[in-house]
């Protein structure tokens, strides 16, 4: 399948999140990923989010498409080079 | 058609960019928007957007969906209330 996952992390936890993320999906915005993913993946992906967060302060946010075909993406503004050297 | 928009402004312009993304759509999370919306209502949103961004520093995602049914959502943590009377 293939996700967005979007997050709000208090700037304490972003770091960690940002890395977790990043082993899954591709970097794409500030607090934006997106990428194919297996459900196995997915399930691992949330637990180790979750595992993170503080639910009083912190959020997740996925969109999960049938398949790529459903989506049309259009951007503007400065493309994040997800370079993965950087971090 | 469905959107889901994503943005990454400089301080200085988010406030105003959040503004504009309010009268469109639903605010679901810090920098992301959701609903649905019309060709002709996305294209004036996109040019207030544009009018107000520094393209070297913003940036916009827009994810378009042909409809509501593409998509399955999850969130976890907090929910943001948008409730239009907060700003």
């Amino acid at each position: 399948m293939y996700i967005v996952l979007t997050y709000d992390f208090n700037e304490k936890r972003v770091q960690k999140a940002l890395k977790i993320c990043r082993k899954y999906l591709k970097w794409v915005q500030n607090s934006v990923f997106e990428g194919e993913i297996t459900f196995a993946k997915l399930e691992k992906l949330k637990w180790e989010l979750q595992s993170l967060m503080n639910e009083s302060e912190d959020s997740v946010k996925i969109y999960i498409l049938k398949n790529e075909k459903c989506l049309s993406t259009e951007t503007f503004g400065v493309e994040k080079e997800d370079d993965y050297g950087f971090i």
